[in-house]
């Protein structure tokens, strides 16, 4: 029997739907393919890149992390943002910033094959970014993500990330907002730091965890194998990461990676940190709201349904999944 | 500029950004293939599907649109959904129905070849299914949608549309029903209906029209030539659809595919109806919505910033995407 599931921060609502995955497919996929390709962001191609933002240096000098602003930005960088006046229509000028962090030199690293020190590294990279980015008077959120594959959305093979800033809030960022101060009204806890000691408790969906961090698949994963991690000390903002945390994240991360790989390959991903707005602790609501990474690898595509709905079709629960990953042996 | 536009119903914000268009990619996509497979769609294979719930015939009483319950079905036909009992977390049985619409005996029937008259019967034999589930006390909702190509999720090539009748209101549908209500409360008029006379007169986003209905590249459009379909009449359900109606649907609809083709070629899309949740008039609510189609070609993958931050990028502003569609000479 299928079963309808809500989340509990945000309230959308999930159908896991184990049966769906029996369905026969009419069509062969075919793997994209790279090509030759000239890559602006390997070494000795610098200069093609605009002027980075930050390097990271190895003992050589060379730099291993680099931040650079994206060429062909989402957003651009400009100060003060112009509501467009309109008597029916609201819009505002496309304001925000738009970095692209290199993960590392070589071509071919992958999340697979990171060591925890290379994720260590970058995540320390990225909270200095949003920090450098808070400053800023009129970005109010920064949008960390990572896209691996062509299938997931990536249109380079270099790896890297993304941090896109804007100048409102996003949906998905307010709704967790304002589920969590809805759940902080009533229970007087983080709801994030309640999710925690109840998959501790049932130990059905907790993946792994370490001294700083825990990994789980969300009951109403709205894909096969996500995972969510949250750093076990109640933390609103991603930028407070020290050098110790970033550590055990690193750790934790790549502990994922390696499962992921022996069990559903190198599949194609999508990452998203959910951190809280900027200059948000000044509120005073930073009791309610508790940063974490969500990994989705991409296993199928939104069609009609959910693209008409809003409601997510996964066709393999989380308890099932956390049970492949837990087996694999580290 | 990229610009940020405000979805005037529902309050999404959607990122609109030229310069992504110029973009390189590393990747070269090889398209989906066909191979030989078996269709249980096709004439003389009906006894591989489930018993027809309806069949509509040709004069030489040959079925030529065929309703079916799927095979995998995504919900379950059973009645009393019950809620499960769980301390902390929600959930309830997946209970509905899914159903499929054989929209035409020929395998490679698609809507760029359709005539008027075969959209005419698949959407009146559409709107006799949304009457009948609407009978089922434990059904809230019924989305119909359809996808074309592997690309837009697909995994039949025969032509066939979907209905998925949920026990709850899905969420995008709560979404546009409270918009639309506030608006009703804030100026005493439908929403849906003020978007058609502001882009009758502003004549920017109006793709094409007939006596019964007006086409428009909504202003937040959240994808590439996303069109919404309006009865000009206001309507909240579906279902209501008289042959009249239906007949110049399939007008539209049919002039739209050729403007598509035209422009984009055989696109792989989305298309999706949004309509009344079941039993709505009874509350006397029916004053607020306005049913209507949408139809969103595939142009793009939703990557890590969308799926983390539920933004809309799109790289091509809806006024340049209904030029080009109205250059296009019938």
């Amino acid at each position: 029997m299928p079963q309808l599931r809500k989340d509990i921060v945000t309230s959308h609502w999930v159908i896991i739907a184990n049966e769906r995955l029996k369905r026969p497919s009419e069509f062969t996929v075919t793997p994209h393919t790279a090509g030759d390709f000239f890559c602006p962001f390997c070494p000795e191609n610098e200069s093609k890149t605009p002027a980075p933002i930050k390097e990271y240096l190895n003992d050589n000098n060379e730099w291993i992390s680099r931040v650079i602003p994206n060429k062909y930005p989402v957003l651009k960088s400009e100060r003060d943002p112009a509501f467009v006046k309109d008597p029916f229509y609201e819009s505002m000028d496309g304001v925000g910033e738009h970095e692209i962090i290199i993960e590392s030199r070589d071509h071919h690293f992958t999340y697979y094959t990171a060591t925890p020190d290379d994720f260590a590294r970058n995540y320390l990279v990225t909270a200095e970014r949003f920090a450098a980015l808070a400053e800023k008077k009129h970005l109010r959120y920064g949008l960390y993500f990572k896209n691996y594959k062509p299938d997931a959305g990536a249109t380079l093979l270099h790896p890297h990330a993304q941090i896109i800033a804007t100048p409102i809030v996003p949906k998905l960022i307010w709704e967790e907002l304002v589920g969590a101060k809805d759940y902080h009204d009533t229970n007087g806890t983080c709801v994030f730091c309640r999710i925690m000691d109840e998959e501790k408790k049932r130990n059905e969906r907790l993946v792994t965890e370490n001294e700083r961090f825990v990994a789980i698949s969300p009951y109403a994963s709205m894909s096969p194998y996500e995972i969510w991690i949250l750093p076990r000390q109640h933390t609103a903002e991603f930028q407070s990461l020290t050098a110790d945390d970033a550590h055990h994240l690193g750790m934790i991360v790549h502990d994922i990676f390696q499962r992921y790989k022996a069990v559903i390959g190198d599949a194609a991903f999508n990452a998203y940190l959910h951190t809280a707005p900027f200059r948000f602790p000044l509120t005073g609501f930073d009791r309610y709201f508790h940063w974490h990474i969500e990994i989705a690898p991409k296993t199928g595509i939104l069609a009609g349904f959910e693209l008409g709905s809003g409601f997510c079709i996964n066709p393999h629960a989380p308890e099932e999944c956390t049970r492949m990953l837990k087996e694999v042996r580290q």
